[in-house]
């Protein structure tokens, strides 16, 4: 005979599953690292069995119905505190989700995501869509599938939307993007007709182990905790979790050009700080979870360019830097450095673009990915209406797939719905940061003075601590009183391009 | 209804269930491996709790009572060829061992060994025997009953030299340790009756930088595939490996001693030419794993010290170490240098001893062990006996219990047998490195011409391709048409050392 458990040692047996699977997700992450940074490259295959064994693993624990049993009869529960039943509301609804999967969708989608990726790899090698079209007209055809199996309200993306952003609705991106078209090409006309600001000096040779130096001790400065964390060096830098007390980054280096290593520093630093910020009790819990890739962005844009490409910032910095590589910035005034490292200049690669044309790049993608759920662009028309639509908003004529429509692995990987998270952003981050500089008394000023101690301490309150307690847009009305707002971005571009253009 | 699966289709479901074991384990090793390269220090926890997850989920795969009906379905089926039916049933005998552990007693053993370690990380901190005892007493109780749970025939102590070198029991190693005493005490009598050859160039300082690149280059020259490994930097060298694709080294530097980095470099590469030359094809099957510690320590202690150590494998690096080091070794001939290198010298400790002095420390411990399953050495007088044979074996005085008694970490972790291994390693080399010297023609002189390739494929055909499916003392039997021989290891030591102490 067993005595039914009381509600607290129920919620624990769900802690603990929850942990179990956390910790298996967490060690494929931790392989994921590895694979990126130190796999000798015949390890390669035995390495992809290894994360596939894991990733049934944790699939298997996942959808036991005894979690199933367990989340259902703790569902509501009053003797649940609100952080409680927010994690169990939270694990029920991925749960249920997870369950909606057919198996035969699941494999179907697993060999669609392996050949699209090969298709896409071969059609860049040979710089001709049409090898990638038929991969990822079959791709598009599943993921139409999968928005029925998720179910959704309005337009279908919408339920691709929201598996990386919850609540995010194209009701809610037509009007972000039209603001974008709308007040951002004005503004990039306006850029375009000042003379333009020289940045060849970011382009000489930057010593490599001088760079890395730099990166680390930006990284420190900005308070992220080497104790609980690591640089490493890989291909695409990216930011890493395992816990919230051993959260990676890696950068890359480039000797001939000194933004790419800085910012991308600042960037993954700014993706790390909200992850150790992370409520470590929480492990394993929705609630220890970020919120939304948009707020993870938010988190990293605000420090790069807020931040980073602040003169205040540079204000600080550009001294050091000057020590540093006299060879190149000696003669450099801080005011043109600032320039340089803020030129607008509209550009084929989303990847390289500047702060202010990066959203065109996104909103192009992103009607394109509405137009392809919803049929209203076909698959075979797609090179003709990337290069239409870059020609439209940006002026630049493709020369050709690689530097077009090939350029992003996201379609390839049938991550449909992703890429307005990047605009979300730094939509967030302007707001948020707008939101600080009134909330922290002397922000600007610290920040002149190289302290972010106060800037970190607001995010440690206002942002990081919850999980996924709040979505974004909660979140976001929380912290700033509105729901998100594209204005606070506009002021923001319009006041910072004014000084760098001179009108 | 299902019809009844045919004899490969059975085979196929073992190996597939092998290899997800296999997977799961090769994944603890990467976190292993991160945990003692990378991991940054506060993430220690986490770690350990995700190390448990997994090592769970191995033991669970491992017991799963479909395993042991498919086994004993396969076992001895005249269908399978010998490697199969091989692997069959060391598969059988691995489950059956496994399931004889009571829950009860794993728990038991587990928090003991946690207990145990940390005492004895308190009594070196304290450098006080007495603070271990306690611990150590219930681990040795806890070890008794685990020969009981395992069975054994003759000492109790062959029970658990058995779990690290199949086979080997307390007469073998009787005698074998007799020869030690017998043989190896009146060479030790007549070095030290010699006058003793200098090493302090050794001791200068040596550029780290330099060093690391040398280990790097030495692996490459034996013959250590870096496409399917690597090298890096902690505490301890170690081995380790997730697949013979990917065999992971380490090593540690120290600027003021040469010796350190370079023949542990050396060592662990014996290890991961071993680990590389397994079966990738039996991966996660007995054959497909290395067959004992002791073998595994022959590959190690063959090329640290049979060819590393000897005047030949000098011949042809040492002009390039001068080059390397003129400030140290410009003045230094050869013979001089392969002298400083091979100097005896009682000792302390036994991880610093020479080649010769070592396996006093390893009879020591040996002796020790013994005397601690069966009783007849109490818990109590280990200090005691610990000094008293130090005294009487290499004429040292222990100055106090962390030079002494608490110098290894096995005992606290219960790692009872494993010590012997280390000899029997030694003696092992020995003998294959003989046999090899008669049937590899031209072998001492490609090692002087600095070419390892005849002796890697002379291992890679006779020792590294069979796994388990020999026993060490098969192996030795079938390479060297005998069983183990100490006398193989007196006559090197005596070649050797007449040479040097020139007698």
């Amino acid at each position: 005979m067993t005595g039914s458990k009381s509600t607290a040692e129920q919620y624990t047996g769900y802690q603990s599953k929850m942990q179990k699977i956390a910790d298996v997700r967490n060690t494929m992450a931790v392989l994921g690292w590895d694979q990126e940074t130190y796999l000798p490259e015949k390890g390669a295959a035995f390495r992809g069995q290894q994360l596939t064994t894991l990733s049934g693993i944790a699939h298997e624990l996942f959808t036991e119905d005894a979690l199933g049993d367990l989340l259902r009869q703790l569902h509501h529960h009053k003797d649940l505190d609100a952080l409680q039943q927010k994690n169990i509301a939270l694990s029920l609804e991925d749960y249920d989700k997870n369950k909606k999967y057919p198996a035969s969708f699941v494999a179907e989608m697993s060999n669609a995501t392996n050949e699209s990726y090969h298709a896409w790899i071969k059609a860049r090698k040979a710089n001709d869509y049409s090898i990638f079209a038929p991969a990822l007209t079959k791709m598009i055809a599943l993921k139409k599938q999968e928005t029925t199996i998720l179910g959704y309200e309005g337009h279908p993306y919408n339920a691709l939307l929201n598996e990386y952003e919850k609540g995010a609705t194209t009701t809610m991106l037509d009007k972000i993007f039209e603001d974008v078209k709308s007040a951002l090409s004005p503004l990039l006309a306006k850029i375009e007709a000042r003379p333009q600001v020289e940045k060849d000096f970011l382009l000489k040779r930057y010593d490599r182990d001088k760079q890395w130096q730099l990166g680390l001790d930006l990284l420190k400065e900005m308070g992220y905790d080497l104790q609980a964390g690591r640089q490493d060096i890989s291909e695409h830098p990216f930011t890493t979790s395992f816990n919230p007390h051993d959260v990676r980054v890696t950068t890359r280096i480039d000797e001939n050009d000194f933004g790419n290593m800085t910012w991308s520093c600042i960037h993954e630093g700014g993706h790390a700080l909200y992850e150790q910020g992370l409520p470590a009790e929480q492990y394993g819990l929705p609630c220890g979870e970020a919120t939304s890739l948009g707020i993870h962005e938010s988190q990293s844009r605000l420090w790069e360019n807020n931040v980073g490409r602040s003169l205040n910032f540079w204000k600080f910095h550009y001294a050091r830097l000057q020590q540093l590589f006299p060879e190149n910035l000696g003669n450099v005034s801080l005011e043109r450095f600032y320039q340089a490292i803020n030129q607008v200049q509209p550009s084929l690669i989303r990847t390289e673009a500047d702060e202010l044309t990066y959203h065109f790049h996104i909103m192009i993608r992103y009607e394109i990915e509405k137009g392809l759920m919803d049929g209203s662009i076909p698959v075979n028309d797609l090179q003709h209406v990337w290069n239409e639509h870059y020609r439209k908003y940006l002026h630049v004529t493709v020369p050709d797939d690689v530097q077009g429509v090939l350029q992003d692995i996201h379609w390839s990987h049938g991550s449909f719905g992703y890429f307005p998270t990047y605009s979300l952003g730094s939509f967030y981050a302007a707001q948020f940061f707008t939101t600080a500089q009134k909330q922290v008394p002397g922000l600007d000023d610290a920040i002149s003075h190289g302290n972010y101690h106060s800037l970190l301490e607001w995010l440690r309150t206002n942002i990081h601590p919850f999980g996924r307690f709040y979505t974004s847009n909660e979140l976001c009305k929380k912290v700033t009183g509105q729901e998100l707002q594209f204005s606070y971005f506009l002021d923001y571009a319009e006041k910072k391009y004014a000084g760098i253009y001179n009108w």
